[in-house]
């Protein structure tokens, strides 16, 4: 059962004379705090509180959690004023998500809640098979975890589910770090079978929620590239590019990344595949790490960089922007004429045509000329709502040089 | 041989000098008819001749080609200021393009060459295995057609060549209309398997070259969410979207177009997929026809509209923006509940954001909530130049809806 006490009267929250309730009505998943009238009571609420919202002249619009310490303040449940936000209603919407996953993909390894586009906002579930990590990075899902966990249990038969409470967004509401299994137990990573590679996802201490299936249209676009290609992967972290690639019929593949953990889960996913004599890793940093290829006179026929966010939000940008570059100029002499580079931002802050900008000139500051042949985003069991542009954060570059 | 007399001297045509040397120097691929100094000379030039670009300082930038009738008065056609453009040199940009496609494609049937992007300014070669069918859309590539012709069968082997000669970019060019054969013979519609599809391409009298191979990709997405499911493809043409959600396993596809030719070529695909049983066609206006199918009560679980362009060139944008938001604000009705809504542009005028928000605009006015899955674009065939951001005119926007 909810935590939540049905039987108290639900708060009521409001939003200012000027503020936009169109955009809700539209599906607008967000109220910024000055939007909303925060009088002593609102601002007293428990982060995480189940209220209804109210436009100006107090209509109910829609049933919202409220997080008086977070610049989000509402975020929008359920368009329906008087939705009851309990187990049932969670396991709805995660049977929706479902569905959707169910249509996509053969086997049961992907993002299986995106947050607010899934309905669930500031939830993100990604799915191991049997096994679901949670990242309730909203202070509402925080104190629901049990609900959400009875509900995945429930709709999607795991068996495992394992809470990480990492990262960025859990700060901004008020939320601490604590990673815990929930149900069943870990043992030793997971076997990920995706693009006909096989990855090792440690769910418990590696990045994020172990693995990235974002990137998987991505990968699988790289590895048609690939046939036959040495390939160089640099931030590799457990082989994403670099096993695909391998899978894809490469002739060898490079991992290099700052994490001698991370490329030892990518090197028992190549040994995994059978393809353990055509892998090899490199610790270090990825910048010196170019700098010294280039220096051997290292030759590549695809290069792929996929770096962590240099510009996540606004006040970062001109220096991502200068980094994407950098990595980009030192990149480019590394792949052999005819041959292929692949440029990837997961940064919110810079959007394509600027990430594509920066990219462009530092392929030609490389001594390089670029034919565009494809850009990716993240995969559709990452959808987005239209109206919040910014969660198309990742892209992913195609270029051929001359 | 080309028919260009190398013994005289190469006409030299000069940049005004404001005018931006950077740009070309940083493979910027086209001169503008106010950067260029248009003496009586260089407006006596006969369209298409090949010359010397140099800046106002009088250096050598690129070899290009000059039309004075043209707003596009230069194409670089080689960063070699002294390049011999002759059949061999045709033959080594074709070889070039076709490396790419025989990298990316199992069946040699894609777009082999793109124009400025693959180093050839103004012409598109569609190849249909044995077949390949020229638009020559440049003055050059007109007056050196034979070579164009001859390049294309030492290179690619193909047997018969027909020259396009139909289209909006001639006329820009002051090209006339011409359709022929120059090699070989055509009889009846090529056969061209795509995505698991059949489609039949009519080289002669159909749309552009028979078959828009540039919605590949986003053929293959929408077969991905096609399984079982009733599928509705609008501005169908010869069942582009429709043959390959047959071949993703839909349970049937209802064919829309005004061309009934195009409706009888999508026919005998579907015949020789042998999935005739679950194809059916209706001819008319397609805005008339989403309205007619909402009357009968009509549901979907994939629906796709590919209009043609609504917004060519920038004084049509507003207009053609609320075109799409009509296709979108009469499709959206016609998905059942947790169906899918395709809607593509192939506008050069309207850019992403601008068709992603006429679109959700027209799905909420047609009652329903969306989630973007995906943004596609044309296939790797149809590579762009990163300074041409022009040249990205196809969008696939998949959503789903509540």
């Amino acid at each position: 059962m909810s935590d939540t006490d049905l039987s108290l009267p639900r708060p009521v929250v409001r939003l200012r004379p000027k503020a936009e309730a169109r955009a809700i009505r539209h599906g607008f998943p967000w109220v910024y705090a000055d939007e909303l009238v925060t009088d002593r009571r609102t601002q007293a609420l428990t982060p995480g509180t189940i209220a209804t919202l109210e436009d100006a002249e107090r209509r109910p619009l829609a049933t919202v959690t409220v997080n008086p310490n977070s610049k989000i303040i509402g975020r929008v449940l359920d368009r329906n004023a008087e939705a009851v936000i309990d187990r049932g209603w969670i396991a709805a919407r995660i049977a929706r998500a479902l569905e959707l996953r169910a249509r996509l993909f053969d086997a049961p390894f992907y993002r299986l809640v995106h947050a607010e586009s899934d309905g669930l906002p500031g939830v993100i579930i990604d799915r191991f098979g049997d096994v679901a990590v949670v990242q309730p990075n909203a202070a509402w899902s925080e104190a629901m975890i049990g609900d959400i966990a009875a509900a995945l249990t429930e709709v999607a038969g795991v068996t495992t589910i394992v809470k990480n409470g990492s990262g960025r967004s859990r700060s901004l509401e008020g939320l601490n770090e604590e990673t815990v299994v929930l149900l069943g137990a870990i043992e030793g990573p997971i076997e990920v079978p995706m693009n006909g590679a096989i990855y090792m996802a440690d769910v418990l201490g590696g990045q994020k929620t172990g693995l990235f299936f974002d990137q998987r249209p991505n990968h699988a676009f790289a590895a048609r590239l690939a046939k036959g290609a040495r390939v160089l992967d640099v931030f590799s972290h457990v082989g994403g590019f670099a096993l695909a690639c391998l899978a894809g019929g490469a002739a060898k593949a490079l991992s290099v990344d700052a994490s001698a953990a991370a490329l030892g889960l990518a090197a028992q996913g190549a040994e995994a595949m059978g393809q353990g004599a055509r892998f090899a890793t490199r610790q270090g940093d990825a910048f010196a790490t170019l700098e010294a290829l280039a220096a051997e006179g290292a030759q590549f026929d695809l290069v792929i960089c996929d770096p962590p966010a240099f510009a996540p939000a606004k006040p970062a940008l001109q220096a991502g922007l200068r980094a994407y570059e950098r990595v980009a100029r030192l990149a480019a002499p590394l792949v052999a004429p005819g041959g292929f580079l692949t440029l990837c931002s997961c940064s919110h802050a810079a959007d394509l045509e600027q990430f594509r900008a920066a990219s462009s000139r530092g392929i030609g500051r490389g001594g390089r000329r670029p034919q565009l042949l494809h850009t990716g985003y993240a995969g559709p069991d990452h959808p987005m709502l239209p109206q919040l542009a910014e969660s198309g954060y990742l892209k992913a570059l195609f270029f051929r040089l001359d």
